[in-house]
């Protein structure tokens, strides 16, 4: 199974800030990820303790790769980097917009150390690419 | 034409530390680009001054697109930040190894901010991501 | 209507450090406001996800505006930013004591840049002034 | 007595900058403030030491509160800190725009810490609001 | 009664990381608080609002001391400090690993200052030990 | 009309360090102005608040550019600052040391973001700068 | 003649909370000086650009020594500091409480780094001391 | 043999500042431990150096672990920590005052990140935990 | 001789952003310079190398002057900065846009501290500007 | 008794640098608060320890004020510091040099925050200043 | 072979500063080296590429250590850093001053973690004790 | 006279953490010293006390250079670097490891700007290279 994980806001989308996130809502951006990948369990929560709670029941389900856009979480849930860096699975983490380019606190990510790859500003597309890296990791890890 | 840009060091790649950035050469990376894109140009430099020159050079030779791997100028070039911010076209960051997870002045791009998409950590198979990204930015652009 | 939302520990008002909080409860807080303005929908809670999720489900149930008082999470919560900016309506942030004479953590707002209106050390008077900033920003909106 | 203070560059209100600062004259804010609360005296000065010496004087006219908006010097003057600091009356601060959503500087304010209230980001309103809170505060100090 | 807390990703232990964690699960830890203490009732949640509220109910159900071990949540969770804040009684923060000698983000609790005593590095026998200080500082209060 | 304004201390030009600040006195700083431009107004004042009143009037007296040296109050005086942004000519700011080769807090001027233009370090000569650099602003807001 | 020097707020010693600044007013102050030395010239003022005028007219009305308390403008005034280095007479700066002991901003004086001597922490006979230090400084420089 | 140090003006606890320290002289705080293990040997003292000195002799004196009260050196003494890091038993380290409640210079220890254990806030009981906390450090290493 | 420096990315000025950085080209602007001085040599180069080896050439080649606009080097290169100090002739530095009200980074240059003069913000004007500041250097030098 | 407290180097006083410390010894200095002050007791230690136990012996042999110069210690030494509080009777510190217009590091003293008076810069004279200082502290003390 | 490299601004030492950097030419220090170690070739280039790609190139002719100094490079070419850190020979990094006692900038080096040893100061002995070390580097790696 | 100076932790050479370290004793890093220069006098101690004051004692007992290695005070000791400040002879620092490569803490040494030369990383051999430079400042001062 492949778990793609949302963070908070991300529901929200298609109706947010078409501008910098694009017009798909998660389902669609799912989607991009099923096209490519069986298996997929999409999981999307405003809730830190459920998105960790879901990683921890990722251990022993047969979750075999992450794909995950924890949103604002990003930049401050080391509970969160916590439940990541416990799952020896390969982990994409991805994001809709360059975080680079906005405001100075989306510029550091807690999350990325813990993980294989990060993906950011290639919007809806992104979930492909980020599909295509779990494929390669899971590949290459045989 | 997508232009294809290696920074310093990254032409001792496939002898250069295999843990950390794998086994392939810059060639076989680019050849991972030229599986997907038409029309590849390589350009591997350790020179600043002439990865900047290429850069004003794609200005007008018909390059729609660049996918750049600066190195190490990553963390301090603001002259190849403005020559690639100079340049209209869809460009893709890309980083062989988790930047993020590594001493922490590689924590910091001050290329990102004039990119499109950034890509960390995915080895070769990032060359790719990158290129699929390039290809997609290319299509939504039309 | 206009929500009234609290964070955590707000719920505990009344027997909280009276001589920095006051003595009056979360439903006298609010019924300063509803005292003041028509339709006020109360919405108390420690989660930061279900804050998010109230928030969200505002962009749709006809709220016209928002009086908040996110508790300890105004210092870090940017997925309650993120949810704030969101919502187009007039927002107010209000903290009954000055969190500008407290300890330093307390001075940084990750709340207050997406807001219209800030009120710091008003006490409970101070949901009596976010409801009249309400109104007014209301009205100027026509 | 109610004394209304005002600091530099507030006598250029309702030319200055609108789209920022409103329409409003610093007459008309004062106004605002006289059409709830007998016997204001509005002050506005660009002069620190002349602001300096009005707090002072107020140690024995009878002001009984303070409304301050002390423009730029809000950022630096620990002179204009320490006069208010001086003074026993209930003293509220007030900001025409959301200085927590400007340039880095206006985040910081020294005068907070030595004031009962703060407001920002009410626009001519926040006068009002301003009012309401030196009447409450002189209430509950009966 | 004493309650025994426990947050984020500590449901884990016994299967993650026992190099830094030890083999121990949660529930042999609160045995060890049980072998020396009566009346031990244990919560563990990975959910901040979760945590908060049982702290908030631990104001009136005879709860007569805490031992907390917030998990990442003492990193960043200004929630949790003001609720352990709220509660009168004896508060012990006790943590398995030594965090001054880990990734310097775990150097910081923002949790310890209002708590009476931290332990770190202890491992499972840490828990004895928070049980033993919780004894004595009950019996200082008398 | 020309406003050349002329901060705290500089008063004392000519008697003041020579080596850092040369030997012509303030009146024949503007001299230098004067040869290149006509209707010189010139501004000497140790006061903050005067010359933000002085540029005050400038926005209805028919100045029509503003040379200022703003002296020690470059490196604090927001209100200053926020008298010039008011003010809707073109503005050049002029030192005559190289502030940047001094003491650090010389090295950082609130007041360069505001204007056009910037000298420093040219000595007396760069009021001649300074005045046709106003000169071709006004020549090309035509 | 020896100037004495006073800053901001100073003139509301007596008054000004007397645990700190102790009960004696500035003409106590001041009598201090006088009683050690002839020829004192007091100068109190709530203005930054008439101390700095004052500092200049020290230059030629044969000012042998200034003794300074230059009050909050200590901490920010640039200004004052360059005027007192361009006075180049013996120079003492004398603070009533013991800066170093109290809020941190406190602690930072632009001016001590211009100044001979600095005295804090020693209330009224601060100004004996720094009588006494001037004479020295006299009698040194003969 | 286990070593009880104690460093600077730990010799004055009993009648130091009893409201943060307690009662108790460093004699009693050993006992504490020796109740709890045999063969304690206790050495205190001001002295860096000879802290220092006794930390080498410990590594051939059989000594089987360290409990340490650097005192005021925690903060700052780097030999401090490179002997106990020389040191290859184990080590605990304990403080009476809950040291992150403190001024901040306390909050920061040089030595934590080289001792097993850290126990702060727990009073002259924490000297039992220390003891407690050696033993089964002891046991575990067998 | 007059050495006109130009650094990376200046050779496209005509064609970058010219809302930021004109219209004009290198060559317009160094015949800004020839027009005001005799024997200009221009030296536009993206290679830092080459430019620290110009600089090497001028100290024998009869260069009197230099202008230099490092372009992106301004912020980073130490090299060209240790290049300019070699160099015993006036120098000027010149930038077309007001680098003190844009990003960041490019508020701060290594070059200034070892220049004589520094304009900002001038646009193409800058360059008749430092000509002129070089003109009169020279003149001063004798 | 009157103790005078002198750190490490202050031994050397008289052949150190005399252009900075001046030419008088340790035991001149001395004599100078002779001269003020019966019963003076100096103490000149090179050793942190020693000075700190000298402390500790001060609480009970009649000491009614010390004056200290701990040197170097004065930057770091928060064991002096400690012993410094411990001791409840009048402290004055004195430094010979205007510490503040030296190197950055002797800007901050970790000393002065825990004694009454602090004096820098008045060379020889500062112990006079000192031994008056202290003389009135226990007069005010009486 | 022993390769010994120069970076910017070197190839200017006999006629840079003498008071800083000696009279020596690089062909001097070179001799320095030759004369105690066989084999030297010397490399002195102002380009980092090309410095980068010497390095690089002897990977595989035969180099045997490295004596190198970077010159400003040091403070900023982390492609050097990669460039270093990439050949496992031995290597020296020299620098004439002692770069710790000059401008902050020089005192950071981002060479240093990569090399073996690091010798500052020594002038142009330092490449004798460069050569030295070289070469017991070499024998003890046998 | 040479004076070899080795401050706290250096005794234990020889059993400390080889692989960092080395496995010389002391007094075999002190014979590496005596094979090549006369006269030296070897002082290790864990006193910063008793260093400073030997390095006093050398200022008149003919020493004619100072080595010194000061273990972990390197880091702090104000103390010691004024004592090595005072003393007029060639000084070479030297430490056994690559200091830049370890801890950030002992990235920075106070003592480097004060000596001569440094020397890190050289491990035994370092002596070897401190004493010829030793004997080179000697020969170059004659």
């Amino acid at each position: 199974m492949i778990l793609v994980l949302h963070g908070p806001n991300l529901s929200q989308l298609g109706s947010r800030d078409p501008a910098v996130y694009g017009a798909a809502t998660v389902d669609e951006l799912v989607d991009r990820v099923r096209a490519l990948l069986p298996g997929v369990d999409a999981f999307t929560d405003e809730s830190e303790a459920r998105l960790v709670a879901r990683l921890h029941a990722a251990r022993s389900d047969g979750t075999r790769a992450v794909i995950a856009n924890p949103g604002a979480l990003t930049h401050y849930s080391y509970a969160l980097r916590d439940a990541l860096e416990l799952l020896a699975v390969p982990k994409v983490e991805v994001h809709l917009s360059q975080t680079h380019a906005r405001e100075s606190f989306r510029r550091h990510s807690v999350v990325s150390p813990v993980v294989d790859v990060t993906i950011t500003g290639a919007g809806a597309m992104g979930y492909e690419l980020a599909a295509r890296a779990a494929a390669e990791l899971l590949r290459a890890r045989g």
